[in-house]
């Protein structure tokens, strides 16, 4: 075997690993309560009305839908996308929409676009961890942008002072990576001001938005706040926002598509880097997905499933109330939509050595630090409500509460836990 | 909007459009006959069969088929898969396989793993163009090696003499690339001994071979032959080589799923890579595609396959006999499997300035020179024969040799077609 190490790309070396994908290993155990996992709740899967639109495809476009299909993706599904993101208040035509394996095939499109060795992305801190992954396997870095104290955004000024000392050192910053609607990991939402301040600051500094939005539609409390795509369609339209849209959390992940939207001359670029990445997304599921959204259902299911969020995310938040030890520096993150809230603890409280712990119990979480590029925070994690049953979380809450509470106890209690009459 | 070019990456500044992508929408006209593609014929597509397979899925895996998998693919495909390719001889374990979204994937995740800019990938001359997309949208370049006069594999003293060139002026390879069974463009198969030379010198050298076997069942003429894969495995067994298979043209491509095979040590680099690429294939088309598997259907299928594309290869062959102009520098080659044959002409003809003459006449074809590097032969073309009916593979080959046998009489016309009167 030659040395494999030695043939490596430094790409490759660069990779990480994702936490989360091993995290979720540890918790297949069937007693384990885990809040680790972003994944949608099962009973909302729409199962029989699916069945129906795959059915459809064998009858109606069986040929079709089992032979190649075009990079740029099916024109009924385009079609049907237009619709979609025309009743969001997004006027797209076809050659704005490019249809990809998910969001997470259009996350890896973006460093491979615009990232060069040593290259920077502005994101939150924290971040997503798939994104963070996909643009240090371009040997891209994060330039990251704390989260303003009101959780509305980033904080403006860190961002102009981040942004100015980086091109001071002379270095490349390419887009802006965001997640405004409910963003994983923290649940934040952004305001107005603040995407209308994000795009001006971009205008101001000619760089791109990436705008990743798999959560937007799963609002539960509250009024829908316009997409910064939309501001910079309805403001001056300079088409430097590059919308990400994925059915994996409005519908089912399992059929793996998402859509990209922006301008032609950018989904030209992209569909250049789709030949030699896929060729093209499944054709059966994109034929399939134009079934279904042709039924006119996606927006009562989309409604129901909010309904089931927004019943999980009280309980939730009822929970942490009721068994979480009562102090200022715990407190998490209050959602209005989406799949996950961020829960921050006392200092000392490093949840990656916290998480064994966690396990033994049978809960599990998402460890923090996950989602930071660099200089990690360690004393926080992501929970989601989606996925577990009322009872699950009931339960997962007290078991998470209890090792947490003994935590703060053997801090409280002095070094290694040591009572005085030891030392 | 900032300055676009300014922002892109050199990956995507040394990205190629596919030509075969354009070329096939000039080709989409209803009256064209287009041997362009490298589509498998409609017909062979078990449709009620896989109507069946995905109702079950719905029956009996709809939850976890509708969720998101492990990026390492459904258990239950590549238990299927590892019976699959036990009968073709090749021992796998679970753990030996990484289920992808189709092999252009792979062909994507192998430059991404291996290819620093300027490194080096050995390939055929002529070979997929999508594989030498993949590698130029990593700045990677391409080591082309002529095929013997044989058609029996690479010219080996060419491959021995270009690759102490590379190693003497210090450039760095890689790997091999390298299709063995019905290459695409060419539709040459490897003799077994230049298998096995090539691992030897893969051996010699410490260098990985990738093995893009998209084709290996579909051999309609004479005896399988073991595969590099195989040889290795059966042999010394060093585990150099990294074998890529896919679905698209033993069942259907729209599903849109292929499988990686090689020692554990790589899938798991395989696995970190395709995290960040796009979490994990298509699910729902994997439980669909084993549950199809499960009902041992595909072994009658691919004979049925074979025995369809026989008979379109052997009308085609009879057709150019019948209708091509008879010269010693207008030839054809003969495959015993797959999908294409490649035509070359005299030297004088631009198969690339022929194109639109052959698409007025309402005939497609793929110009040879989209299958190199650097330095293409511009006198050759890539014909399909899998697609087109009987009656289209005879009125087609007629429109096409008449277009060749007009470009001949104009050259031999002398210069600009001239009489020599008029000079």
């Amino acid at each position: 075997m030659p040395d494999l190490e030695k043939l490596l790309s430094k790409n490759a070396r660069n990779m990480r690993k994702s936490v989360i994908r091993e995290l979720l290993k540890l918790t297949t155990q069937p007693d384990i309560i885990s809040f680790a996992g972003g994944l949608p709740a099962p009973e909302t899967f729409p199962v029989e009305d699916l069945r129906r639109a795959a059915d459809e495809v064998f009858t109606k476009h069986a040929f079709k839908a089992l032979q190649y299909g075009t990079t740029e993706g099916d024109d009924d599904l385009r079609n049907e996308l237009v619709i979609f993101e025309g009743r969001g208040g997004v006027k797209l035509a076809l050659d704005n929409i490019l249809v990809v394996s998910a969001s997470q095939q259009a996350l890896d499109m973006m460093p491979k676009l615009f990232v060069d060795p040593g290259d920077y992305v502005i994101a939150g801190r924290p971040t997503y961890v798939g994104a963070i992954q996909a643009i240090t396997a371009y040997q891209g870095r994060v330039l990251g942008i704390p989260f303003s104290p009101e959780n509305d955004g980033f904080d403006m000024d860190e961002l102009e002072r981040r942004f100015g000392r980086a091109v001071h050192s002379r270095q490349r910053v390419k887009y802006i990576y965001v997640i405004p609607d409910f963003q994983n990991p923290s649940g934040i939402c952004w305001s107005l001001p603040k995407r209308r301040a994000l795009l001006e600051f971009a205008y101001r500094n000619e760089l791109l938005i990436v705008e990743d939005s798999p959560y937007r539609e799963i609002r539960f409390i509250g009024e829908h706040i316009p997409s910064i795509y939309q501001l910079d369609q309805e403001g001056q339209n300079r088409g430097i926002v590059i919308g990400l849209k994925t059915f994996s959390k409005i519908l089912v992940p399992g059929a793996r598509v998402g859509w990209v939207m922006a301008k032609p001359e950018i989904i030209s670029k992209l569909v250049t880097a789709k030949q030699a990445m896929d060729l093209c997304t499944n054709v059966f599921a994109q034929k399939w997905l134009a079934e279904y959204l042709k039924t006119g259902k996606i927006y009562g299911l989309i409604e129901n499933t909010c309904a089931n969020y927004r019943a999980k995310r009280n309980l939730m938040i009822e929970m942490f109330k009721l068994y979480m030890p009562k102090r200022w520096d715990l407190r998490w993150t209050e959602p209005e939509g989406g799949l996950f809230l961020w829960l921050s603890l006392p200092k000392y409280i490093n949840t990656d050595a916290m998480i064994h712990k966690a396990v033994a119990r049978k809960v599990a979480y998402v460890i923090g630090s996950a989602f930071y590029f660099d200089e990690p925070e360690m004393n926080a994690m992501r929970i989601n409500f989606s996925y577990s049953t009322h009872e699950q979380i009931e339960e997962g809450v007290k078991r998470l509460a209890a090792v947490i509470t003994e935590e703060i106890a053997a801090h409280e209690a002095g070094p290694r836990g040591q009572t005085q009459a030891e030392i």
